[in-house]
């Protein structure tokens, strides 16, 4: 595939990617081998003909009468987001917020591994949660050269954000996932992701008000 | 505005929206009165002239060379969203991701009001969490009925994600987000917004494996 070709627009598809191949590991495990569009689509609630337009994007081609060969769509949408291999990750702000990452079991089911917690807090340093050991925020810089993580999780206090988003990009951070409710600053090199729950609340309402059925 | 016409490819447009909405009401708090699409577009990390489109469903003009009225988009985009007025829910299931949206304080400026938790955790029952009373999943319904809340904020364990919608349906719940893995099945005129972690680390996947910079 032509990296250059990808668009923006396409960003809805990449959000329904996750789900999709949460449904096709539970087919898989069931040793289907094969599943429609339509089943996808009802599944998700969206209508058939998005899931095939979702699909080309993999590049997998369905058969009719058959389907879409279930191992197929799982190695092509893992080999697009790149969740063949374990993605490290560590995760700066153990709070409440921080806390239910960490025990978020769906994640680590696309292989992201988070490797390490941190916290300003001295009575979380030295806990695990979830099973993540939790070092103190000091300890950042040492320890990010040696654990080669690319990926920062943010749930910091928003006042901290930048802050703590200048420690992690000088540290080698090339990908963060911001939670706070800062618009954090980096060089043109790093990738940020700004999670937004009101995002979610505002499609919501927007479907409520206009009495939508329930896709994405 | 004619409702019916409202299309689902606008749904990338409906989740920038309370980011807009976020920094358009610091600006009233600090006395400003326009704002131009290029300094959204630099605070969001997006193109300008997706700020102009966006705004386009919101059917509010902009002024060349004065920009936007701040009072303006912010009075278009609460009614878009039909957030001017309090939004009343309740949560099930106090855990540590339901704690942690009790607590985001960005909801509650978004006019969200959540009432009430429940829980089956007899230690949770009884006590407030950020100030919200939690209540014993068991009385559900009885208090349903009198809270008369349509939204529903459902952050249970999977396992219990169906049975729970069905107790909230019927109780006269119209709206549930769903941050469970399930997905959940409910009556045509039920609506659902299912949260899904790992669209946000998708989407962060496929930009760092292209290169691409930071827009939502």
């Amino acid at each position: 595939m032509d990296r250059n070709v990808f668009k923006i627009d396409k960003l809805p598809t990449v959000r329904r990617l996750p789900a999709y191949l949460h449904i096709l590991r539970q087919l898989a495990r069931c040793d289907e081998k094969f599943v429609s569009s339509a089943f996808l689509a009802e599944k998700l609630n969206i209508e058939p003909i998005l899931v095939r337009k979702d699909f080309e994007l993999t590049r997998v081609a369905g058969t009719p009468r058959v389907g879409y060969s279930i191992s197929g769509l799982i190695a092509s949408i893992e080999e697009f987001l790149g969740w063949g291999e374990d993605l490290d990750a560590i995760l700066v702000g153990v709070g409440q917020l921080g806390a239910s990452i960490l025990g978020y079991r769906e994640l680590m089911d696309f292989r992201l591994r988070i490797l390490a917690g941190f916290d300003s807090d001295p009575e979380k340093v030295g806990t695990a949660v979830h099973g993540v050991p939790v070092f103190a925020v000091t300890r950042l810089e040492e320890l990010l050269g040696r654990l080669r993580a690319r990926l920062a999780i943010l749930t910091v206090p928003s006042a901290d954000a930048q802050n703590i988003t200048d420690l992690l990009v000088s540290s080698g951070i090339r990908g963060i996932w911001n939670y706070t409710s800062e618009n954090i600053v980096v060089p043109a090199d790093v990738i940020t992701q700004k999670e937004d729950l009101a995002s979610g609340l505002a499609v919501l309402c927007v479907k409520m008000s206009r009495n939508m059925p329930s896709p994405l």
